[in-house]
């Protein structure tokens, strides 16, 4: 006599198959490849395996589907939604709910294992969910005196047989801890395994806290994700100034500092490292949970950073030949790094690239994949340093580029970092030369009425990254610099504005208070953006000389700066190559999103170890091509349409590209080369 | 044209082939798969490549071989001899001497990767010298900006050429202390990789100096000896006192200790790791070399002492049933136990077998190997468990009993450890009933002229455990203990040596002095040797019972108890099973010789792994049958034969059985199950 049974489809992946009546829906979907989460293992606990029963006639499986066709909810289901949220109207606990006929099962995205993680704006890719932390819940067989074994091996035993895993390690902290774990948790217990290898933690009972920390440690600012792994969410963020600025504004500083006071790269990994357990502790408090939560965290950093943070000394990086200790994703215990998270945490730092071209590149290499596709994308770090990544399907290539600290405001005399105060936005009238601005933290103009009370509170302080940016593209466009960068002295007899300042001229953005001096551009802040986006752009053409190409069809701006600046402004400068303006967008923090998907999964870190094997390594300090592109970059590109045209192109909103005559020589250039 | 070339024979592996005029004889070698050692990879530095040249007509070859068919010494061996010892006559470097004729050469084995270490006298085996951690000497590439590249990698990438070695990680710290390295150097560099897979250290230049330490962590004596890993050679060895006597004597105290002081178990953890670093520190000193400059160590103990080493609370090792936290050989870096050699050095600790049977009998199944034999081999490691082993190379079984402290001197009212001044071998005249006896640390016996002054310095503190087994056991032989171990109170009349002590009698082996009491062997020393010797011989007869034998072939006593008891006592008193005399031995210190093997053979360690799984666990706390044997065992066995018959065979040397009684009945015992 044959059993009675009944189909199952599963949907959205469609597979299906018949099963006995009485078979629980986790067993049919698991013996089908059906991807159903559960920590449990099936024990109605962790409500991970809810499912959707589908209501209705599917012709094309050729069954109608019930809720009917299931077992009754069951007391186990009910205990669920009595200690837990209330299941949903139609869910089930795929481990509780039986096949009493014909079926048509949805499987909702927050029950599988390898989800996707929905993007964030600025990100180019969902993430694909598979961490390298996943926790277990077992019931381990008590010990006998009849067949003594130890109690590792039992838990072993429990894992092969209810989770399938074999050749398992164990660090010895959970050795340690785990004879009292079992006898509390009355032998049953959740573990966590590494890479399914590595029992790295273990609890009694049921526990469904896992957690992992993806930091970007930049020069200026450390910032840090803390997400579930189980769900791939960022649960909190938080970013604190790096403690080593008191070593050095920037990079090159605090490698002299090192050279200048030996054992000085101790301080500097120290002072690093508890910012980071000032982090940790941090997003562990904004999720409401412990830092002994944080079972595993990755990093991105530049190279300085990441020798630093790993305890390095970059003495090698502060000059030719600029030589990485390692350009291996390095693999490490969070003891190592005196990283104040789980005992057993694990740490992945992602791999540098060349001895100016940091993790970080390959966190943003990572996040935005120019790999996958055949179109030229031209990816943009910039710091201290630019990060420029140049690529396709076919080639990639990087190069660092010394662009200075301009851009950050830095060196620039009424310069500061973005916050509240600063001006990031400048609008200057062709007639009348006069400005207007925005200061970050107001959303009004400042010609705007009640601009003033507005920002009484923190007064306009400065100029930000992008106002610089801003400004100086504004005052050329209205003819106050001229081509070659100087600011026209002859403009004084038609606008106070600008002013003598020594033998040179200044513009005035913002008259002074009885608080504060006037805001002023003056010629040597004019120079140094002129030096910055000359290094830049002239990277930029180094790259697409070696690639063979002359435009890209793509440009992603990473980090802080790629996320305030108006392209449109970097192009009129000529900080950055010509392309059509829809594809031009800010990356946001894709250094941290880098970091991020390394986190959350593991396949990744293959793949971006393998990609930065490939990039083809440009040191611009040793290419003469460089220094002549330098030079040609200095100076800003004649604009090649009329004044007015070019203004109106600014102000369109897209798919209007900015041909500039530099942009123009560039491709003469490339089809030179 | 072909090139001119030449036969080379290499023995003693009889591998022979032609090469070109001019190759190396390690090239020519390696070809053949010759083992010859090197670390400095054929540069003429280590001279670990040394060979002799066989000179004359091998017909057997079909060639005459001579110096002279080798290039002439070079001015690289030359070199070495000069800053080396100079090389003996006829000995090559291998590296350096090339070949120009037909020529046999003979590799000693000290020129050897994979030597035979030749045993010392109580072992059972050579080692097989094949250590986890080997010195390899490299020349590693410049960084060059125009193929930027971490020193890392072309560290792992010189490797890989010079020594085949690929797939590499690297330890942090070897990446923090590599580019110094590298740099101080001139780019030459020593690394010790682990396991042919991770880089674990890195020295500038030449470095030969590779040590392990191995370990047996006793309950009363921890013993270290450390290994030069290039030679097998034991260098230095040193034993300390385990600090954790002051928390209890024997293991079962210890565990109260924990049970009745929570947190006890880290104070117990913390001296047994502070006395590891002191023993490291005192072996590294006596061999003259750096505690830095060891690089691995293993580890033995008991169950207890295991635990403690590795930091788990042992308190469920303290009650049924008995449950090890781990029965897995355990993997570790010295860091994490606290171990003060090199930063990376690694550890290994032996697994244990059972709750009672701890990684120190896997030690001992590992000196002695009688699952190669097909003879039934008895292991017995007596401490206040009696650790034993039977097997052969069907089957393996093992078992602890409980015997309690007395064979090592305590709870006997005159007993004390092994030390000079302590009683350790004993005569009874049967006629006179007169007693005679040595003591450690003087060859006289007590009726020798001139004892008197030549123990004046110690004087005759007390008896050690083999003492009071020779005192027992000719106080049996000589009428004065009967059969079920009562002292005859009737000989009292005979001779004084003979006295009341309360309701009981005592014999007084040396009487009292102006500074000591007299030494009595008490009616409750009697019985306490009695339990435990019952105890040893139930649970042997519990294993042979169930491996269905009714005798042993071959008996080996392992650790100190072992190596001092005369085993003809031992089976007049019963403690072990009848046996030809010659094929009991003392097997020394087995448990450390298996540390010392699982350091210097990393084959060992699976053959231990997978030895320990097959070995049959008996628990003798849940079988009925030994309290049946141990309650027929106290008695002391009844003498088959005559009494001067056995008197004389006790004084036989070898190959003359103690039958007994009790091990007659043992056969009956055996057919029956």
């Amino acid at each position: 006599m044959q059993a009675a049974d009944a189909l199952v489809v599963f949907t959205p992946s469609g597979r299906r198959g018949r099963f006995p009546i009485g078979s629980s829906l986790l067993q049919a979907g698991r013996s089908l490849g059906v991807d159903i989460d559960s920590v449990c293992g099936g024990r109605g606990i962790c409500g991970r395996c809810q499912v959707l029963v589908s209501e209705g006639e599917f012709a094309k499986h050729g069954l109608v589907s019930s809720a009917q066709n299931l077992s009754p909810v069951s007391a186990v289901e009910q205990e669920y939604g009595a200690s837990n949220a209330p299941l949903a109207e139609g869910r089930r606990l795929s481990c509780c709910a039986q096949v009493q006929g014909d079926v048509v099962i949805d499987v909702p995205s927050s029950s599988q294992v390898h989800k996707q993680v929905v993007r964030k704006e600025a990100e180019a890719h969902d993430i694909h969910l598979d961490p390298m932390v996943r926790l277990y819940f077992v019931q381990v067989q008590e010990p006998d005196m009849h067949e003594p074994s130890g109690d590792l091996r039992r838990l072993e035993d429990a894992l092969e047989f209810e989770w399938g895993l074999t050749d398992l390690s164990c660090d010895i902290v959970v050795v340690q801890q785990l004879q009292t774990a079992l006898r509390e948790g009355q032998w049953s217990v959740t573990v966590a395994v590494h890479a399914g290898k590595q029992i790295m933690a273990v609890w009694p009972r049921l526990h469904e806290k896992a957690f992992g920390m993806a930091v970007d440690v930049g020069s200026t600012t450390i910032a840090a994700h803390l997400c579930d792994l189980s769900s791939g969410d960022v649960v909190a963020s938080a970013g604190v100034m790096n403690p080593q600025i008191r070593f050095g504004e920037d990079l090159m500083s605090r490698v002299s500092y090192v050279m200048m006071n030996p054992g000085g790269e101790r301080e500097m990994t120290a002072a690093v490292r508890e910012a980071l357990n000032t982090l940790a502790a941090e997003v562990a408090q904004r999720a409401g949970v412990q830092p002994t939560d944080i079972l595993e965290a990755t990093f991105v950093g530049n190279p300085i950073m990441h020798h630093l943070l790993l305890g390095i000394n970059p003495v090698e990086l502060g000059g030719a030949p600029f030589a990485l200790a390692t350009d291996r994703a390095v693999r490490l215990w969070a003891s190592e790094i005196d990283l104040a998270v789980h005992r057993n945490a694990r740490i992945y730092v992602l791999p540098c690239i060349a001895g100016h071209v940091g993790a970080d590149t390959a966190g943003v290499i990572l996040a935005e994949r120019p790999d996958l596709d055949s179109p030229v994308t031209l990816l943009v770090d910039v710091g201290t340093n630019a990060e420029i990544v140049l690529g396709n399907n076919q080639r990639m290539l990087a190069c660092s580029s010394p662009t200075g600290p301009a851009f950050e405001g830095a060196q620039i005399s009424c310069g500061q970092r973005a916050a509240p105060g600063a001006i990031e936005r400048v609008r200057i009238d062709p007639a009348t030369l006069e400005p207007r601005y925005k200061v970050i933290g107001c959303d009004l103009w400042s010609d705007d009425p009640g601009f003033a009370q507005a920002v009484a509170g923190t007064g306009v302080t400065g100029v930000c990254g992008s106002g610089i940016i801003e400004a100086l593209a504004e005052m050329y466009l209205a003819g106050i610099i001229r081509h070659e960068g100087t600011i026209d002295g002859n403009l004084a007899a038609r606008t106070p504005r600008v002013q003598a300042d020594g033998r040179t001229f200044c513009y005035e953005l913002a008259p002074a208070t009885a608080e504060k001096p006037a805001l002023r551009i003056l010629q040597n802040d004019v120079r140094a953006i002129q030096l910055g986006k000359a290094a830049l752009y002239a990277g930029v053409r180094l790259l697409m000389e070696r690639m063979g190409v002359d435009k890209v069809d793509r440009i992603r701006l990473a980090g802080a700066f790629g996320s305030h600046i108006d392209v449109k402004y970097a192009m009129v400068l000529g900080m950055i190559p010509d392309c059509v303006l829809s594809n031009v967008s800010s990356a946001g923090n894709a250094a941290g999103t880098g970091a991020r998907i390394a986190l959350l999964d593991k396949g990744a870190r293959k793949v971006i170890e393998d990609l930065v094997r490939r990039v083809e390594k440009i040191e611009t300090a040793v290419e003469p091509r460089f220094q002549e592109f330098f030079v040609e970059a200095m100076a800003i590109p004649h604009l090649s349409d009329p004044f007015e045209r070019l203004q109106d192109a600014v102000r369109l909103p897209e798919r209007v590209a900015v041909v500039t005559e530099q942009n123009a020589r560039s491709r003469r250039g490339a089809r030179r080369g």
